[in-house]
Parts: structure tokens; C-alpha cells; sequence
């Protein structure tokens, strides 16, 4: 394992102090937990989001007006505890309730609800809208149903936009609810991560070989081949979503191709490229688009493809200007 | 070579296609080139970069408002050529000028010279700042003196503010001629990077093996050690900056800790914190800190530490608002 580290069993109190020193002008830690919360909050629902780290920027690169509030941060690969949550909601709760984001996986799932029961009971009024936008695979190791991936940012955006509009927790719910119905991902991986306490990858390509449909926390995918084109990646990850969404000509949809880490942008906008060409002769209309490391799974290399078919005024909510550290 | 390409020879061109495509409503290419540039431009003197591609987001990740107005992007690691660089001139020139930003490589050095001379020749005032902020090694192999590096973004970041604010070519010379000289970078690798066309890593290192210095075409460094702690590692690059800039306390700095494209963000924020560390047992004063990747050497594992001593309104300047995609 060679990673820029100290000791494996500190990297998340490491990062998140570095993070935290990083961008003090905007974020700030709550004290003695692994919370990070927005400095100053308007008076609005809060927004909170979080899981295990290893998916940075992910969560806490979304803090700020207009995306999330608090963002809670487990170990590696490891959901956050229910009373590491309950001080999140805590810490950002203005009166007007919380709306938690959550992947899911059955610990963040889990977790969540605790901490969710813990804020019911202290009166604080608590949603829940669960992402589940991987197509890849069913019931996977961590998961019943379908896995959380990068698709979970752009819950983050519109639900923030809708937030610092005023919208109530029923409301939030209800529209996260409808976001996710729409919102679908898939990935590529060509080579496996390695969590630090573990020391070696979860799981190992040969030099000559991709895995299509692997989690973000290296979950089995439903494919491995030989290294292929970047078009032909695209056209088996876009066939994969034209199946799953059943999309007519001239439908409209946010695309947004996330690096899981070690990919760099250079082949990041080369396979953009091509799954652009491939959704033009579908008559497919992407309205927005974009590139880059968002939800990442450590230093593993490959993409994923998230879709969001468009509906009401979302262009506008992820067009919005939002003062975050990464979106 | 496992990368998510097409044919090695058309990553340049497909990757500037992606680009433009995926960020049409900020920015164009100059038809018929790999010249980018902002698509609506103030009356101002405008700043030209570019050089090698492989770097993304540097530097058409950078063209805005307040910082860059064209970014010429050459082959992998590649000088662009003059007619291309000659191109961007004129496309930005308001009739105020332009002011070139290149690094410090014999080729580059080269084609923006004659590039300028092509632009002189139509009467187009042209003002050159050459980056020199690697502190690694002198005379390296594609270069005279020192080579230019992430540092550079801080050089677009700073005049890009004054240009905007209506600098003169010659103001805006001097100023980065000052910005320069108070800049300096040094990196560490722990891997290669593989240009596609070639099909290997340009250097190896083994499992357990980094390399103090590397330059971000994958030039040799000054010294290869056993993988160490992140704090061993801030340790060696820190009293390397010490050296250099004989600081003294109390002196305030920007820094930049820049990821090389294969390390995640997780191990850049420790580090920084390790850095950050440092700097505060030696009293520097820290104004402005940015961790993540800015000038990449395409997949390479690794990250250099920028700091730049601060003098008038810098910090100002740095923390100004732009409409970029990567800053």
C-alpha cells in the first residue's frame, strides 16, 4: 500500500482537520465529532448528508448555502454512527426541521433512522429521502435494492436550491422523493482501492481488464472484460441506461460523468465526448452537464455515468450559484 | 496501458471536443485549433497560457473572467506550436494587448516567443511571464533553469485580478515578474504517468519506492526514498521551501497543495494538515490555502506543496470571485 498517510487508523481525524483548517472561512468542525456543519446557516430546513469517507469531495466539498448544511463523516467505507448523525442534525437544526440525504446501504440506512429517532425525540422534526440511483446490480454486499452513488450530488444541489427557497421538510421529501425516481448511475472500474486499515485492494483487475457495474465501495460489478475503447465503454454503459430509463427522442436530461479517483480529466472528457455522441443520435437533449471527481472511491480508477431526467425547473436548481468548496 | 481512451493519437482533440462540449455556455474553441478561450471577454489586456496538455484541468480549467482568457493546449506534454499560440493571441486581443503566462520549458519558451513575434508583426503588444517555481532541480531534461508548475495557477489567479481591473501589459508583466519571484513549488511522485502515445510510464518506481522532486512530465527528482509517513514526507518538501525562502517568522504566505492525478483527495488534505503543522512551528502565517488537483501529470500518484510569499494585495486578489470551471 503506498499512500500518503501516518497511521492507517487516523486518516479520517487527519483529513478532516486538514479539511477543516483548509476551509475555515466557510466550514466549520462541531466540536468533538467528525460533523462538519456550514459556518453560518440561513433560516431555512438544513440539509445534512454524510456516510463513510473515502468519497471526497464527497460529502463535506457540498457544504455551503444552497447544497448541504452538515455533512457527517464515518470511518472509511464505514457508515457514521446514529450519535455522530443526532449531533449533525443538532448542530444545524434552525427550528424549521432537518432533511437527511442518505445512500443506500443498509449501516447508513441503519444509522440514519436512529439518529432520526433520536431528533424525533428532542422535538426536532426529521425527513428522509434514501438515493438508490446504481443500476448496476441488485442486493449487493452492502445493500438491499440498488446502492447510492454519484447521482447523490445532484440530490444535494436540487434539494439545496429548494431549501434556501424556503421549502419544508414534506416538501424537501417529497421532491428528493421525485429526483431519485429519475436518477440513475452506472460505472467502469480498471482497478480496485485500498482501504488504509485494510492495506490491500478490495479487489484486483489484471493489467488487461475492466469491471463494469462495481460499487463505490468496490462491490462486485455484473462484468469483466478486456480493456476496450473509450466508445465502447460509453455504448455498453449508455445502452445500460437507455434500458433502465425506456427514454423517448427529445427527452431532457442532466449528465454528469464523475471520476472515482484516480482516473484523470484528460479521460474523463474523452469518454464524455463519446457518451455526448451516442445520447445526439438517440435525440436525447442534455441540458447540463458535468465532469469531474465528485463521489470518489479512494484512489480507484474508472467513472461512472450518472443520468437525471429532467423535470419543473431542475436546470435552473443545478445552474444555481452555490459557494461550496467542490461543486 | 489501461486508460480510457480511443486511439492514443486523438486523445488531445477528443478531449478538447469533451471539454467544450460539456462547458459550451463559458467557453469556445478558436475554430480550425486546440485553442480555447472565454467566450465573452471585457475590454481588458487579456491572459494567454497553455503549453502540453495532460495537466487538466490546467489550463483551460482556468479561463474566466479574472483569470484566463485563451489556453492553448499542445500534444501530451507537448509545446503547442507558435501558429497555435498566435492563434489565441489574436483571438483575445481587445486592441489592449496580451499578456502570455508559460512555464519554463525550452520548448514552450521557444513557440510562445516566436508566437509573439508573429503577433507583433500585426501590431498586437504582447507582454511575457515566464514560471520557474519548481525548486526541485535546476536544468532539467526539457528544460533551462527551473521548470514551471502548479505554481502557475497562482500566477493566472493574480494577474488574472489585475488584468480584469484594468492592468497594462507592462503592469501586468511587472506584477508577475514579482509573483514569481516569491513563488516556489516542490513535489513528490509514487508512481509514473503513461503519455498514450507511448504506451508505458515514463519512470517506474517500485511498491515500496517514492520520489522527492519529479518534475510533472515525469522528470527525474533529486532523491528516492522508502515510502514514509505523510509528516516525513511534509518534513522533507517543507525544509526544502525553508531553504529556499530563508522565511522568517511571522512572514505571511499563500499555499497550494496539488494533487498530481492519482491521489485522492483524502490523502492530500492529510498531508496538508501535516504541512500546515510545519508552517506553524516555524510561525509562518497562512493567508490562503487550496488543496486539490490543479495541474495534474495525467494519472501520476503524488502532489507538490506551492508557496507563495505574499506581498500587497494578494491574498485580495486570491480570494477573488471567478466563473472558471476548475478554480
Amino acid at each position: 500500500m503506498k499512500k500518503i498517510i501516518n497511521q492507517a487508523q487516523n486518516v479520517v481525524p487527519e483529513m478532516v482537520q486538514g479539511f477543516v483548517r483548509a476551509h475555515h472561512e466557510k466550514i466549520q468542525q462541531v466540536p468533538e465529532t467528525f460533523v462538519l456543519k456550514q459556518k453560518e446557516i440561513a433560516k431555512q430546513v438544513a440539509l445534512i448528508s454524510g456516510g463513510g469517507s473515502g468519497h471526497e469531495p464527497a460529502h463535506a466539498g457540498f457544504l455551503g448555502s444552497g447544497m448541504l448544511q452538515a455533512a457527517v463523516c464515518g470511518q472509511v467505507f464505514t457508515s457514521p454512527t446514529p450519535d455522530q448523525i443526532f449531533e449533525g442534525i443538532k448542530a444545524v437544526d434552525q427550528g424549521q426541521g432537518v432533511v437527511m440525504v442518505v445512500k443506500n446501504y443498509s449501516g447508513d440506512i441503519m444509522n440514519f433512522d436512529m439518529a432520526k429517532d433520536l431528533a424525533e425525540m428532542e422535538d426536532i422534526k426529521v425527513g428522509t429521502v434514501v438515493v438508490d440511483d446504481d443500476i448496476a446490480v441488485e442486493d449487493s454486499t452492502y445493500t438491499q435494492g440498488r446502492r447510492g452513488v454519484a447521482g447523490t450530488i445532484l440530490v444535494h444541489k436540487i434539494l439545496g436550491a429548494a431549501a434556501r427557497k424556503g421549502a419544508t421538510v414534506e416538501e424537501l421529501v417529497a421532491l428528493g422523493e421525485k429526483v431519485v425516481k429519475n436518477l440513475k448511475t452506472i460505472g467502469v472500474a480498471l482497478t480496485g482501492a485500498t482501504v488504509p486499515e485494510v492495506g490491500k485492494a478490495g479487489f484486483v483487475l489484471a493489467d488487461d481488464e475492466i469491471e463494469f457495474g462495481v460499487g463505490i465501495h468496490g462491490e462486485p460489478g455484473y462484468k469483466r472484460e478486456k480493456i476496450k475503447p473509450s466508445k465502447e465503454m460509453a455504448e455498453e454503459l449508455v445502452s445500460k441506461l437507455k434500458d433502465a430509463f425506456q427514454w423517448s427522442k427529445g427527452e431532457q436530461f442532466a449528465i454528469l460523468i464523475n471520476g472515482l479517483g484516480g482516473t484523470p480529466l484528460m479521460e474523463q472528457y474523452i469518454f464524455y465526448n463519446d457518451a455526448l455522441n451516442l445520447l445526439n443520435e438517440e435525440d436525447i437533449e442534455v441540458s447540463f452537464s458535468k465532469v469531474g471527481n465528485y463521489m470518489t472511491s479512494l484512489e480507484m480508477a474508472g467513472l461512472s455515468v450518472t443520468m437525471l431526467k429532467i423535470e419543473d425547473d431542475w436546470i435552473k436548481a443545478l445552474n444555481e450559484e452555490v459557494d461550496t468548496v467542490a461543486w
